[in-house]
């Protein structure tokens, strides 16, 4: 880390009635001090208390930028940990540009992408899995999202993890004994058996968590959900009539992102993500084409299944399809949808012989938006989130996720090792390994290429 | 005015790294005391100084919704005049949208547009002036722009304002002496001459203020001007080439608004704005027609010409169309602009009898943008914005034009009366209006429709 000083706008992009520019390191506050007058003689920055606010006017070679308040923060008592000072000014785009030009032409650095968390990690304000959730808070936009990452930015991850290593250090410090004094047979520090106990315990908080990725993930990226069955069927008619639903319920928020995220819809604050089966091509006569495979390929990534049914053919096309979509539905949830309600005489009553026992019947029409709401129950139900509460510990992150595996793997190799009375030295270098991979979670022994590509996707500003 | 308390999203919509919530009225400090936990244990708002910053969480039935910053100002030292605390969060929609839904909940008001500085101007803190530039500040995207609305936001034209009234008091105050002593003819407390010097000397105060106008609005809506020319002269191909060059320009800004303004450009931060002639159908044969006419009506408009001619066809387009142009152009800048030079075998040198003396001359190809860069330095030759400093003061808002040209008007029928040897009532009468007109524009005298009309072109949040 160099010591330059480095500025950034960090509100969002655009004009606004105010924005804010955020300066950080050591010659933040008389860097400022240069092109900032205060209102009252005297009450330069350097002169004024950490957590205050100073009114005043940003003066370039003797003339008015704009009239301005300037909240200084002092090292270590900042975000950054660094002396600080936040520029609030008004919100049109040339101020905010000719204020950030004219920092630079006194000496600061344009922060890149991510800089100002990056440094408060690097300054020790938090640990990596916090500033992580910095970026993941930001881009939080559903209640779940939003309380995963703010109660791992708030270190509720971090301290399981600090316990985790707590009880692996004790184990391996034993272990380690007993190589010092290896000479002497005899002695066994370690009882195996209370090893073998704690070694169970952590096996159990690594595995609780490693499951948990699949919830963390589903909040944080949506429930993949797959739509398939035959192009008449009426699948992309249902897919229309679920998002136009949901384009009327974002609308209320000014400014929401849904534009850019395609087929991602909200029910009751829960994301869910629909997988792009556009490669389907239902021929009755050679369903064993490629376009076919592809899809099926494409289910294994759905958490929820919508198998749609035109009602009118129901016996045919589950005669037909049952087959092979069935067994790839086993650990996931099912939903017939049987459509085209508007056309049927009568609701379908198929034989639903051979379909798991969980799976769910519903009969609507994508057409007439008839039995949509249901539907959305349905997919809420199926989602099978958990309510989650601020104190569960819940990984989202697949840099995590990969480590938490890893570490799995590693506390097997310790349990297998204390079960066939392996010598400490192999038990003490799979500890270590888990040790590590911890660690690495909370950038402990995280390697500089591994710390840039996790600040690059943080906005510049933040 | 009411005293609830009001609440708004100050930074620029959408995602950011931090945003910020301000919330003023007389239960700021309290309501915002409710779903506020400081860091440290009994740093309450309540107890807090003024111009201060406080670190902690906002909390929602016991769940933490964000941590925050808030900064504390105490009436009436805050920007509305009353107690104000600004909330700076992360900058996920949904984090910005749950602190302001969680406010307004708490019994704060979601602030209408402009109702933050409306409640300074109401308050005392500003005139009405003030606050008008206060929104002319945050649309700035020119240095002019911005020089100006800073200007008059900090109190410029105020002063210069309350001089003339001041003046103005002095002379009604000298008048009305005399009504009072009505009876007894032969007093004249008021030097009739002395009276006439006082009023030329406000007379051109004002006349100068109205006429700055000019320069004001060019400034603030760009300098207009009008490309005309027979359609095969290459107007629309030279407009293309003008603004083309401005893209490449402005998209070093991040977020300008170009895309909404059409056919505006910047040269050296000066911007233009072409007036649209697309109602222009040049035949030769019947140039009377209707919508050469409206092309000519459009003219009437511009500060700026660009008659654009065919180089090979320089006399004939000339012959044609110059009756109708040049009498319309007299107190305009008109740039002869030969377009086609890639085609002509030799510069042109067409006859320019007739033509102003100021007339200026081009050679360029639209097509292979040669000449382009030459043409915008004629643009702002011919712009003669003079150059400003901060003290000068310019008129840039159509209301206050108006107000100054009644107040213009009424100062001429005073120096008419003046001149007449009218009584000193109606003198007086007049003088009364002027100062009238002068109010008007501070705010003193003005009615809650014209109020409720400017603030609600303001941006929510500020």
């Amino acid at each position: 880390m160099t010591n330059e000083t480095i500025c950034a706008i960090s509100t969002a992009p655009g004009v606004g009635g105010i924005a804010v520019i955020r300066v950080s390191g050591e010659e933040a506050i008389p860097l400022c001090d240069r092109i900032f007058q205060p209102r009252k003689a005297g009450k330069s920055l350097a002169t004024q208390p950490a957590y205050s606010l100073t009114y005043g006017t940003i003066v370039e070679h003797g003339e008015a930028v704009d009239d301005v308040m300037m909240a200084l923060f002092r090292a270590p008592h900042s975000f950054t940990g660094e002396d600080t000072v936040e520029i609030t000014c008004h919100g049109s785009i040339y101020i905010q540009q000719r204020i950030l030009q004219l920092l630079i032409a006194t000496g600061c650095r344009l922060a890149r992408a991510g800089e100002f968390t990056q440094r408060a990690f690097m300054n020790g304000k938090m640990d990596l899995s916090q500033a992580e959730a910095v970026a993941d808070l930001i881009a939080s936009t559903s209640a779940g999202q939003h309380r995963l990452a703010l109660s791992q930015m708030r270190g509720g991850f971090s301290q399981e993890l600090k316990d985790l290593r707590t009880k692996l250090l004790h184990i391996t410090s034993l272990m380690e004994l007993e190589l010092d004094f290896a000479d002497h047979e005899e002695l066994e520090f370690a009882d195996r058996s209370e090893l073998k106990e704690l070694a169970e315990q952590i096996e159990k908080v690594i595995s609780r968590l490693v499951r948990s990725f699949k919830v963390g993930n589903a909040i944080k990226n949506g429930i993949p959900v797959a739509i398939i069955g035959e192009t008449n069927a009426g699948k992309s008619t249902l897919l229309n009539a679920l998002l136009n639903e949901e384009k009327a319920i974002v609308s209320d928020i000014h400014g929401t992102t849904r534009d850019v995220i395609e087929d991602t819809m909200y029910i009751n604050g829960q994301q869910f993500r629909f997988i792009d089966t556009a490669g389907i091509r239902e021929t009755h006569d050679t369903i064993e084409s490629l376009g076919i495979e592809r899809t099926f390929q494409k289910l294994e990534q759905a958490d929820i299944v919508l198998w749609v049914i035109d009602q009118s053919e129901a016996n045919q096309q589950i005669a037909q399809l049952s087959g092979k979509i069935l067994p790839l539905c086993q650990d996931k949830q099912l939903i017939l949808v049987f459509n085209k309600s508007d056309l049927a005489e009568e609701n379908p009553t198929p034989s639903l012989a051979g379909f798991p026992q969980q799976t769910r019947v519903i009969s609507i029409s994508a057409k007439q938006k008839k039995g949509i709401n249901k539907l959305q129950d349905l997919l809420v139900e199926s989602a099978q989130i958990p309510s989650l509460s601020q104190n569960d510990v819940i990984v989202s992150n697949v840099r995590h996720y990969e480590a938490l595996s890893h570490a799995l793997e590693a506390i097997h190799r310790v349990q297998e090792g204390l079960n066939n009375d392996l010598s400490g030295d192999f038990i003490s270098q799979d500890l270590r390994e888990c040790i590590f991979h911890l660690s690495d979670i909370v950038g402990e022994v995280t390697t500089d290429e591994v710390l840039g590509n996790i600040f690059k996707h943080f906005c510049v500003g933040k």
